[in-house]
């Protein structure tokens, strides 16, 4: 599975105190720390306000390449801002994110014709998250289709069925496997993806809720997950459902990374 | 899904220590804790020397069913031993075990006829522990059939696969799972049980282990396990997972065991 580290957000309080206070050295830690802990992409968002967006992504850039060798997740609501900045990489990585919202596909897809860029697909509309499955999966099917329009494969698209918090609805792990397999059946080489936290959302034990989760997520097939790698249960989590799943021959990195007290 | 509380074993040592020295209290206690905890049956194991066997399940049984009122798994790997105690008993449980080894069948079944008592059928035979899943399947079918010529329809026999630790086989949970489904095609009514602990033989984070493996069995159909109930954090996982799948209005018995502490 791949591992998105989701750990350079503005929205979270001390990254955006350190892009207020352009603390570079802040941000150069968490993209090490993210990389030496496993992260695949480096996912940087810049959470202000529009007016600075792109120069305070343009910075977040900088830093992280300067620091690791890992390919970005560029993260924006707006997918002007991802135009922007994505002359700024050094390599090809993934951009965060289209849907079906206003012209999203229209400016990101351009971007990605005739490069190695992957792209993260909401299944979310104007009509904002559809709370039944066969919404979401017509949604996919037009992200799918009008990326096919730029001569963008399946397996660079990430479709994020957008759990709901299960606390909200009790079929949401239930609505959120079965889209994912709806989307397997579309294409096989679709990746789907999810953020961990969003379905334990106002339940008690959500870190323990999010490692299930996982589990049973990476069991029917899951293939990305934004996520804190930095977090050593949930790599934990990560390594076991790994070995459990037959990916880990004799178990060798789950022990690996248990002697290194990386989980 | 249902609990057998696993505690009551005398090859746990201090529950061993406790037959020898004939401490009712500690055997009355550990009944109540599991009871109180959520166990659905307990299981009774005098595991010591064959002779005294039978004479350490009847007091294990009258302690067990003065302290509580759930039913018994009565569970010994002589099923002369399990017919010599049922009459102890004041309402039906379950029998733990059959397998294809020697006469098990042909000793246990007659004691479920015309009864509400349950069994566990385990997929080994004279040979041992099968290492593929067909073998396990036809085994399974074996007892199955047996079962039918005493009257024993499908709903009173859980399956227990035999979990294979998964450092010897990298392939054991899915064994396990493809195991599980087969049986659920053989007919639906067949309940699948597993004991949590043997996944994990020989790795590091067992408990950790153990919890991914209960998610994902769960949520692939698992209808009942051997565990301990008392286990604060396999008991989180067995709550998370039962909202997870849907199994707990509003999270509702998952918040009451997080305000009790028994989670």
């Amino acid at each position: 599975m791949i591992i998105i580290g989701e750990k350079i957000n503005g929205t979270i309080a001390k990254v955006g105190k350190a892009i207020v206070e352009k603390d570079e050295e802040y941000i150069r830690e968490l993209a090490v720390r993210q990389a030496k802990a496993g992260a695949d992409y480096i996912d940087v968002c810049a959470g202000t306000s529009p007016e600075i967006e792109v120069e305070v992504l343009k910075w977040l850039i900088k830093i992280v390449q300067n620091a690791v060798d890992k390919p970005l997740c560029i993260d924006s609501p707006n997918p002007n801002s991802i135009a922007a900045v994505i002359g700024e990489t050094n390599k090809p990585g993934i951009l965060n994110s289209v849907s079906l919202e206003g012209n999203k596909c229209e400016v990101i897809y351009p971007l990605l014709q005739n490069t190695k860029w992957q792209v993260i697909g909401l299944t979310c509309d104007d009509n904002g998250i559809p709370s039944n499955v066969q919404t979401r999966i017509d949604i996919a099917r037009q992200i799918v289709e009008k990326a096919d329009k730029y001569g963008i494969s399946p397996d660079r698209i990430h479709i994020d069925p957008l759990v709901i918090a299960l606390a909200t609805d009790n079929s949401s792990l239930i609505n959120f496997v079965n889209t994912m397999q709806e989307i397997k059946k579309m294409h096989p080489d679709l990746k789907v993806t999810s953020g961990l936290s969003n379905i334990s959302f106002g339940m008690p034990m959500r870190r323990r809720v999010n490692q299930s989760f996982l589990s049973i997520a990476m069991f029917m097939g899951m293939d990305s997950a934004i996520m804190d790698p930095c977090d050593k249960k949930i790599m934990a989590t990560y390594y076991i459902t790994q070995a459990l799943l037959g990916k880990d021959k004799f178990c060798r990195n789950l022990s690996v990374a248990y002697r290194r007290g990386s989980i």
